[in-house]
């Protein structure tokens, strides 16, 4: 194997690689990126078993041939290798070793056999889609965070994506929850969406994901089958398996008839509870929100430190209540919301409350109250 | 006690005086602040017993008095106030706590009593002298990074600051080493700084006396005695004890004979190093300089990873060499180097190399072999 090629292009394929190759590896193997360099480009292919990523860079191949070598390490002597610089990369299959040279820096990489790294099984995929980048953003970004880090439920360690019908039609939607509270983003459902399986999306798939979502012009091809999931946009193609486990029915703990509205800037409302938390270190600070007659008073009671409050004007024109959240869920809920207000319907302090963005039900975030 | 002052002012008092607070402490009173509002300011006092810093800052009192509270909660809460607010800040002695309130926002935070909290006892300087900020900033800043962790050996964790005299006259001088790489730094000697006892400043005092140097015009009053240095610029002081040993006969060990002499550009230098330390992942990361007549050559083997080399012009008109030099130490050094060119004087691969900017000799480095 011997190329040439820019680095400009190669560092931007070796960060995606080195995402999803883990740091820790008991195999190997996995700790290498797979380079093949065929006919006009050189691919790059890296994987956790889990996730399989592989992109397509145009080079000048001199001579075609494949290796593997340690991804961080390449990531970073790419890295730290001049702006602007071309570099060759030669493999000579009987030294074992790849060379990478780039103006007077020379490198000779240990690598392991093409042949022993793992390829991912190819999938029969139920259904294929085109997506645009900007609507897969939406949808990841303002769910991600209520997914669960809790391994034993390992069924919520991830978003679940599935097509869903309500009054206004059918939705491409993405759904996450850890039990104590829930996101639910609609986006408009892609043509040749409609028979896709529901999947769990893994958290570290989202992520990777992420990273091919930034060009707003992008088309994301979307393959969907019970296990797995993959999405390709220009030369990139990312392929994960899905989350072995059936997603609760979140539907049930969506509250249909919270009644009591209260309108608030989000901002304030976000500052607010930040300011007032501060007196408490515990994991989870209880905010209490006292409501009356369009006046919200956020206070947490910290026996230890002291205590804060702080008024906020709202408008809520009902009977007094006081309810208690964890400011943590609090603060990442507000920080979603893009329009002006945030729109909470409470029922009462012992039941879920819902938030919304203004009158916007595309976006819906779930919050379990705690005892204040 | 009660005062209103400007949000700003109380900003960047406290987020000195956490600078000093330990964040964790056995001794309940070393986490507070302790804030005492006379006259037409506030000051406040924090210390972690070995560092001790007061600052004055403008209030409007409208009753005086004293009280201690939590350094890291007063300064989380002042940061996360808005821009431009007016504090008032409230004690009263029956109630045991202090009350910030800001527009709509009303914290009572827990207070111990002023009484507790430890003043550093009184000392009698043996030397004042008024330096100015940029000679004491360029003293430590080049050369704090040689001072060692190594918690055995106390009397190295410091920058050794004291008055040294050879060919050129008198010179503030600031020394650190950790036994593997000295940093030696030379200053004009302030008027009336000629008496003054040398004395091994502790690294934490060396980070919180940078925060107090920002200001080129600044004029910073400097007490010492034997056992303690005191730093003050307007309306702060920041008193330590210094650090209670012998600092090492460094001029022992700075070479005078090295006639070896490579000049280099500093920052072609420093990339090449950096490049080819990446394909080892040990601690200590030996680079071998390989030298042979304006060429040096820079290489790493690593067994496991592979090996790097890269080929940097200099200028070196002698005998080849080999020498070999833990990569961060060199780095290290190298970073220091501002002018263009790093100039290297070894004697051979046994014996300690000594850097410096030019021929400027107002700071040098010195720097341990490794065997290659």
């Amino acid at each position: 194997m011997k190329l040439r090629i820019d680095r400009a292009a190669l560092l931007k394929a070796m960060s995606r690689a080195q995402g999803v190759v883990e740091r820790k590896n008991t195999i190997p193997i996995l700790a290498n990126v797979l380079l093949d360099a065929r006919d006009d480009s050189l691919s790059l292919r890296a994987t956790d078993l889990d996730i399989e990523i592989v992109e397509k860079i145009a080079g000048e191949i001199d001579r075609p041939g494949a290796t593997t070598v340690a991804a961080h390490l390449l990531h970073e002597i790419v890295r730290k290798l001049p702006d602007g610089a071309e570099l060759t990369l030669t493999a000579e299959p009987d030294t074992g070793r790849l060379e990478v040279s780039a103006g007077r820096s020379r490198f000779q990489l240990a690598t392991l056999p093409k042949e022993d790294f793992p390829m991912m099984a190819s999938a029969e995929f139920a259904c294929d889609y085109t997506a645009a980048a900007p609507l897969l953003r939406r949808l990841f970004d303002k769910s991600k965070f209520a997914v669960s880090t809790e391994e034993t439920r390992y069924y919520l360690n991830g978003v679940f994506l599935h097509v869903a019908e309500d009054r206004d039609g059918k939705h491409l939607r993405a759904v996450a929850t850890d039990g104590h509270r829930l996101a639910r983003i609609d986006g408009e459902l892609p043509e040749g969406a409609d028979g896709a399986p529901g999947v769990i999306v893994p958290r570290k798939t989202v992520g990777e994901l992420r990273k091919m979502l930034d060009d707003d012009d992008a088309a994301v091809a979307v393959s969907v089958s019970e296990t797995k999931i993959r999405f390709a946009v220009d030369g990139l193609v990312l392929t994960s398996k899905v989350i072995d486990g059936a997603f609760p029915d979140y539907a049930r703990v969506i509250p249909a008839e919270n009644d009591k509205r209260m309108e608030v800037e989000a901002q304030a409302f976000y500052k607010a509870v930040d300011r007032v938390a501060t007196v408490s270190q515990e994991r989870s600070r209880t905010v209490k929100l006292a409501l009356d007659e369009d006046r919200l008073v956020l206070s947490v009671n910290a026996p230890d430190a002291g205590s804060a409050s702080e008024e906020v004007e709202v408008a809520y024109p009902f009977e007094p209540m006081e309810i208690g959240f964890n400011a943590r869920y609090l603060l990442e809920i507000a920080g979603q919301i893009e329009r002006e207000n945030a729109v909470f319907a409470f029922s009462d302090p012992g039941s879920p409350t819902v938030v919304s963005e203004g009158d916007d039900r595309s976006a819906i975030y779930v919050v379990m109250p705690m005892r204040v």
